[in-house]
C-alpha cells in the first residue's frame, strides 16, 4: 500500500542551483530524491510546496512523496539526514493522508527577507542578509508596506519571463521588524507568491528607505501591474522560506 | 614620522588558520599583513591583541600597526575592505598613541560561545554554532559557570603543549544566555585567556549540563589544576571573540 510522507526541510540555499530538480545542477529536491532513492530502491518524486529560487534558504519548506514501504517516518528522516550534506536538513517526517499535496493544499506560505543596515559590511553571517550601507528611512519603509496587506493583483513584482494567468494573491501580513546590531528583517505571509515577488517587493522598499520613492509611489507601482515601475530584485541569499500552512 | 593605527576586525574563521601568520596556510593576520603590503609598498608588522585558532571567529578583534604613510585611516579602511576577501571586514581604523601595543595594553577580553540546543541539527547558521541533540540542563549549568567569576588558577582549563608561566586569570564575568530557536550563548569576559581556555571551559560546563558531572564537581576541576580531569574541548566554530578593551 502507498504511503504519503511529509517532510518539513531546513535548508542553505548558498550552494544549491534552487530546489527544482535539475539535469546537471546540485538543486535541494535533487538531492533528496537521491537519498531517497538510495533508501528505498525505488524512484520518488518529491513534491515541495513550491519552488525556491537559486540561493534563497528555507527554515520550513515543505513537500511529500508517496511510498510503497516498511520505513518507518524515524527510519526515514534519520537516514535522510545522514545522507545528505549538512546543509539540508530533515527536521520532521510524518505520515500523512493519501489525498494531502504539498503543493495544491497550501493555505498559506511565510517568508523573511534580512537586510543588514550599518556602514561597515558583516564577516560573519553574510550569506543570510542583503548588505546595504546606506541608512535606511525605516518610518517610511512601515508606512509603504502597509500597503501589501489585502488581496492585490501582485503582477508589478513578478519576475519577468515567468508570466501565471492569475496574479492576484491575498497577503495576509506584511510587517518591517528591527533586530539588533542592524538587521532588519521583512517579513510576509499570503496564500501564495509569484515568481520573484518576495524579492521585487523587497528591491522596491529599499527604493522606498533610500528615500528614491515615496510610500505613496510604492502603492502607485503596486497598483500599476507594471513590472518596470518596480525597483530591482533583491539577492536572493537574504531570502528565507519560513513557513508554510495547510 | 611613524604612525600607529588600530584595527577593529570581524572575521568569520571558518576557511582560516587561525590569527597567526603561518608560512603556507591561510591566516588572518597573514591577509591583512599581505594586503597593507599592498597598500603601503612596505613590509607591515600587524600586532593581534592575541591569537584566536583555526576555525575560531571574531566580532571584534584588535590589532595595530606602525607605518610611515600619508594615507588616512579612511583611506586604509576602505583600501583594505577593498583588498581583502569578504570574510575579513575591518570594521573600524583609528590613528593611536605611539606607545599603544594591541597585545601588551589588553584590559579586558569578552568571548562568546554559541550552542545550538535541540533535537535537530541546523541548517543554516551550522557554521556559527556547536549542536548539541541532548538537551542540556540549564539550572545547573548556570549554576557551575558562577564559579569561574573571579581570581583562579585556569591551568586545569589550559590547552596541552602550550603552558604559560602565570596561569592565573581574572574573570570578570560569566553569563549563561538563553536565545531563541534553542541557541545558548557562554559570554565570558577576563583580563587575558588561556589557549583553549574557553573552548575547554564549555566543554566541561556541557558536561555539566548533560549531567555527567555535577555543579561541584565542575568546581573541583577548576580548583584541580589538572586538564585530565576537565572535559573535551569544544569546537572552534561556536567560539567568538567579541570585544577586547584597553
Amino acid at each position: 500500500m502507498l504511503n504519503n510522507f511529509k517532510l518539513t526541510i531546513e535548508y542553505d540555499g548558498s550552494l544549491y542551483h534552487g530546489w527544482q530538480r535539475q539535469k546537471n545542477d546540485r538543486t535541494i529536491q535533487g538531492e533528496i530524491e537521491k537519498a531517497l532513492q538510495t533508501m528505498s530502491g525505488k524512484e520518488v518524486v518529491l513534491i515541495g510546496s513550491g519552488r525556491t529560487d537559486a540561493g534563497v534558504h528555507a527554515m520550513g519548506q515543505v513537500a511529500n512523496f508517496s511510498l510503497e514501504t516498511q520505513l518507518k517516518t524515524e527510519n526515514f528522516q534519520r537516514g535522510l539526514n545522514s545522507l545528505l550534506q549538512e546543509d539540508i536538513v530533515i527536521k520532521a517526517c510524518k505520515q500523512v493522508d493519501r489525498r494531502f499535496h504539498a503543493r495544491y493544499d497550501v493555505k498559506s506560505k511565510t517568508y523573511k527577507y534580512r537586510i543588514l543596515n550599518r556602514p561597515i559590511p558583516p564577516a560573519i553571517g553574510r550569506q543570510y542578509a542583503w548588505f546595504i550601507p546606506k541608512q535606511l528611512d525605516l518610518e517610511a519603509i512601515g508606512r509603504a508596506i502597509r500597503y501589501l496587506i489585502g488581496f492585490h493583483d501582485f503582477k508589478a513584482f513578478e519576475g519577468a519571463g515567468s508570466p501565471r494567468s492569475n496574479t492576484i494573491r491575498h497577503v495576509f501580513n506584511a510587517d518591517l521588524i528591527e533586530e539588533e546590531h542592524g538587521y532588519l528583517v521583512f517579513e510576509i505571509e499570503a496564500d501564495g507568491f509569484l515568481r520573484f515577488m518576495v524579492r521585487n517587493i523587497v528591491g522596491t522598499l529599499v527604493d522606498v528607505g533610500l528615500l528614491k520613492i515615496t510610500p505613496h509611489d510604492f502603492k502607485k507601482i503596486l497598483h500599476s501591474k507594471d513590472r518596470d515601475q518596480a525597483g530591482l530584485t533583491a539577492p536572493p541569499h537574504g531570502l528565507f522560506l519560513m513557513a508554510v500552512k495547510y
